[in-house]
Order: C-alpha cells, then sequence, then structure tokens
C-alpha cells in the first residue's frame, strides 16, 4: 500500500509558450506546445513518485480519451491510480497555462463539477486511505470528500492540507485534525478569516492555527517568501513513535526566501512545495529542513514551463547550497 | 471517388471560451471549453460534407490520441479520410481558439513542420486527385505539395486556391492553373505583390490575376466585405461542357457586404467561405450567386464559437433572405 495518498484535482495540463500573445482579434505561432499530465493532485502525487514515495492518487478523470491517456501517465509516473475514478459523461479537467517569455503566465481552468470528488469517491479508497501514513488532502475539492476522508485516515497518519476549504464545517474539521497546514497568501487569509498583509500578519494567523491544533503551519507571504511556523512535540514522521521532543522541534519558525533565479512559470510551485514538505516530513526531517526542502522543490518547478514537477533530492539540495553560498 | 478534394491542415480546434483572459500572473475559469476537429483543410472538408458535397480531405495528422481522435471525427463527419496521413513520431497540429464576451478573439497556432504535405504525400492521394473535378488547395502548405497536387488533377477538373503561396513559383503555378482564386486581404496584398488598401485597389489586383489566368477573383477587403471579379465564359461548374458563354458569366463584379449581426468569433469565416464558393461554382451556381452564398456561410460560422461550420443550405438562403429585407 501507499505511505502517502493525495487527493486531489487530476487532469491535463496543456502548456502554451509564445513570445506574447496576440492582441484581441490576432494570431500568433506557439514556440512550443505540451500537454501533460496536470491538476493540483497529479502534480503533487508525481512529485512524490519522483522522491521515491510510493503514492496513491484519490481523483477523477472524464471518460474520455484525454482522461485516459492522464490516468495511463500517472501510472507510468510510479503513482498508483486503483482509485483515480473514471467518471462516464464526464470531460476531464483541463489546465491551459499560457506562458509569454518573461516568465508572464495567465492561467484558464476548465474543470466540470462532475469530476470533483464525492464523498462515495471517497468510500472506494478506503483501503488506501486507511493504511497510510500521510494524507495530503487539497481543500480545493468539495467539502463533503474531504470530510469523508479524513474520518478514514488512521490515528497513526499525518493529514497535511492545501488550501483553504470552502465552507465552515470543512475548515473546522481539517484544523482539527491537520498536522500540518499549507496555504498559499490568499487562501491564508481565508484560513485566517480575515485578509493578512506582510510577514507579521502572517505570523500572528500560524500562532492562531497552532493553538487550533496543527504542528506546522506553511504560509505564502509574496514577496518575502514562506513563512513555517512550528510548535513543540514529538518528531512528526509515522516512522517514528518517540514521545519526546525532538530537538529540532522546539516551538520555531523560519522565514525562508524564494530560491533561485526568477520563475520561468509559476505554475506548479504550490504543488511541488506540498508533496516536497510531505515528503520531508514523512521522511524525519525537522521542520526548517523540510521547509528549506519544500522552497527548493518550488524554485525547481517554476524554472520549467508547466506544473509537472521534475525533481530529485540531489537537485532541491543544489538549490539550497547555491542559495547558501550566495 | 469525391467530387472535391480538399488540401490543406487537419488538426484540432480548442475552443476555450472565457468572460475576460486573466491579467498577466492572473487565472481565470473556462465558460466553456471545446475540442474539435479543425485545421483550415478539415474545416473545409466538413462544409462541403454537410452540403452533401462527397469530399476527400489530403493532409496529416501526428500518430498521437488527438490525431487518432481528429481522423475519425473527420470520418463519422462524412468525409473520405483516405488520404489522411497518420506521421510517425509527429505531434498534430492545434489551433487554440482564445475566445472572449464580446467577440475578441486571439488565435495560438502551434502547427508541427512534420505535418505539413509533402510531395509523397501528395503522391500517395494520386487516386483521388487524378479523378477529382474539383481541387480545393490551401496555399499555406509547402510548395512543392501544392505543384504536386495541381500536376495530377485532370483538365477537366477546376481548381480553387485559398490563401497566398510561400514562394514564387508555386505563387506561378497556382495563377496559370487556378480557376478561382480565393484570398484574405492580407494574402490579396501577397498575391499581387503589394499591399492593398481598399475596394479600388483590390479591384486592380483582382484584374491584373484575371489577366493570368484565373475566371474568379474573391478577395476579402476587411469592414467592407468581401470583393468578387469574374471574367467572361462558360459556366464553370465541371457538370457544364457547354462551351458557350453562360449569361450570369458575362464579365462582372459584386461588392458583398458582411451578413449576419457582429462575429461572436470570426474563426473559420474564410474556410466556410471558401468552401461554399466551390461547392456553389460546382452545383452550377453563377459567380454572384456563388459570392453571396459564400459570405452567407462566413457570416453563420462567426455566429458561434470555434471554426468548425454548422451549415445547411436551409440556413444560407435565410442568411441572404434577412440582408436583403434588412
Amino acid at each position: 500500500m501507499a505511505d502517502v495518498v493525495v487527493l486531489g484535482q487530476v487532469g491535463r495540463d496543456l502548456v502554451v509558450r509564445t513570445r506574447s500573445l496576440p492582441e484581441a482579434g490576432g494570431s500568433t505561432t506557439a514556440e512550443d506546445l505540451r500537454e501533460l499530465l496536470g491538476g493540483k493532485g497529479a502534480n503533487q502525487a508525481v512529485a512524490l513518485a519522483q522522491l521515491g514515495v510510493p503514492v496513491a492518487l484519490v481523483g477523477v478523470v472524464g471518460d474520455d480519451g484525454p482522461g485516459r491517456q492522464v490516468r495511463d501517465q500517472a501510472a507510468a509516473d510510479g503513482i498508483d491510480v486503483s482509485c483515480v475514478v473514471v467518471r462516464p459523461d464526464a470531460g476531464t479537467a483541463l489546465l491551459l497555462d499560457l506562458v509569454e517569455d518573461g516568465g508572464r503566465r495567465r492561467l484558464v481552468e476548465h474543470v466540470p463539477p462532475e469530476v470533483l470528488l464525492t464523498p462515495g469517491d471517497v468510500a472506494a479508497a478506503a483501503g488506501e486511505l486507511r493504511s497510510c501514513q500521510v494524507l495530503l488532502a487539497q481543500l480545493q475539492q468539495p467539502g463533503d470528500a474531504i470530510r469523508a476522508a479524513l474520518g478514514l485516515v488512521p490515528d497513526t497518519a499525518f493529514v497535511v492540507s492545501d488550501g483553504a476549504p470552502a465552507d465552515e464545517a470543512t475548515r473546522a474539521a481539517v484544523i482539527a485534525r491537520a498536522a500540518v497546514v499549507r496555504a498559499d497568501a490568499v487562501e491564508a487569509g481565508r484560513l485566517a478569516g480575515r485578509p493578512l498583509a506582510g510577514v507579521d500578519e502572517a505570523r500572528e494567523a500560524a500562532a492562531e492555527l497552532l493553538t487550533a491544533g496543527p504542528r506546522l503551519v506553511a504560509l505564502s507571504v509574496g514577496e518575502a517568501g514562506d513563512l513555517v511556523v512550528w510548535r513543540a512535540g514529538p518528531t512528526l514522521g509515522a516512522a517514528s513513535r518517540d514521545p519526546e521532543v525532538d530537538p529540532r522541534w522546539a516551538d520555531g519558525e523560519v522565514l525562508v526566501p524564494h530560491l533561485g533565479p526568477p520563475p520561468m512559470d509559476p505554475t506548479g510551485a504550490g504543488d511541488a512545495y506540498a508533496a516536497v514538505l510531505t515528503a520531508s516530513l514523512l521522511g524525519g526531517a525537522g521542520p526548517e529542513e523540510a521547509a528549506w526542502a519544500a522552497s527548493a522543490a518550488a524554485a525547481v518547478t517554476v524554472a520549467h514551463a508547466g506544473g509537472r514537477p521534475q525533481l530529485d533530492a540531489g537537485a532541491l539540495g543544489e538549490v539550497i547550497r547555491r542559495h547558501r553560498a550566495a
């Protein structure tokens, strides 16, 4: 069985690179066009598989050519796709990633409601969920499906949430159960119940969230980078059952700046971040080490067009070493 | 065998409708997304099939999922696809049609060089070409492939050219052999060897082209509509072998304005125009009648998103009747 179950969107990522988009009424030639397995759930599962973590994906594709293609691609990437539902009469989600020279990026998403997860889809994945060590749940999925998944993971597993849920019941259930909460700047505001500006306000919101349950909160704070705040306790990874406080896990925080050169295409940065944060913690890394590895993964991912990660442990270490040398 | 052989691009037309495209760095949700058989050659062949004209398509798709899908779709549309080449190791052409509310449209084309026609592809279609009544050739295809096709059509067939060729040898061969020359405003300038502005300059260019061989020249003149100029001779359709001058075919011209309401999406207007001009002339229509039917087909096509035509003879007649009543 898989160590990590990722619950989230799976679809296709159509990456179209142009020098610049034409004006209204105009036309241009694409410099490059690639059609990849995409969607936030699939991107995270690919990142985990690239780092050697056994991973299962719970998501939905349409019963169409593109759906079969992305499911096959996920399987070829080493992901357990037995819980990827092929929904009859539904169209597979498409993420259109329009990338212009200079890293200007526009996203157009088409996610038919039929390819969102239902509690039934989650129930069908009960076997995987009951035996996992980590659930990585994307909160863009419907609240009832997320709550169903939270109810199935064993007490020994830790939960990583990514994003902000649409409804209050799901928000409460996630905060009560998740050990790790990850959110971008906008989502962090929705989790906190108020817009957040700057590092100080993010730190305040993180402290509130930590009081309510989670051990570690990772909030993107825009230009300043990613703020990771944690509270004392035993090592988070399920491999360790030592109840003593790990010295690396004393109360603490780190603000990791954006690493690497300016982004070529920001798509997928958050997915790589969440996946590597998860993989690092599962592997027994301390919170600060996990935060740096996650930021390095985001830096590696924004260096190429498309949201699909291209990770290996060596590349992540190299990004961190270069940053420290600079 | 098919009456009309269309030589041109076949690919997929991904139509993405949004309220408005996001700013650089932003994202939005698509209102609608459709993936259709597209490409100028396929659109023209679909239009001919919809009007009941037996039609074969000569074009190239990639040896990939989308390629098989569009070829199957063309066959389902009643097009003879026996001369649609499936090219190994090539990616199928994609036309990305970004449509915003209010009819603002941006096209991004991705046509890998491997899916352009070669003289070998044309030679493989010799059976169809030698027995056709009309060749409708898109001049965006490589010159050597176009010249190969011109050498195969029988003397009894007439040739319709659409667009402007890339090289002078092909331009000369086309002007010498084509009975009907169709070009949009930019292409008309390339055919004439100088930029054309307004109806008078288009009329002058048309007169020059008519002197060099063609019987009928149809040039788009932007806001003013479509200028169609012809010279006297027998009925053009292959069905008629009467050498006498048809009274409808005395020297003449007509300037047909844009018909119908403002475009919702201009994609495919030129393809529908060329196809219906061809079908009308093949069916024995006079030049003025064919010009009006072609403009009506363009009007019907720009009323919906995507380049795929949705034609029937009744709809074309209705557009013309409404215009005359208005």
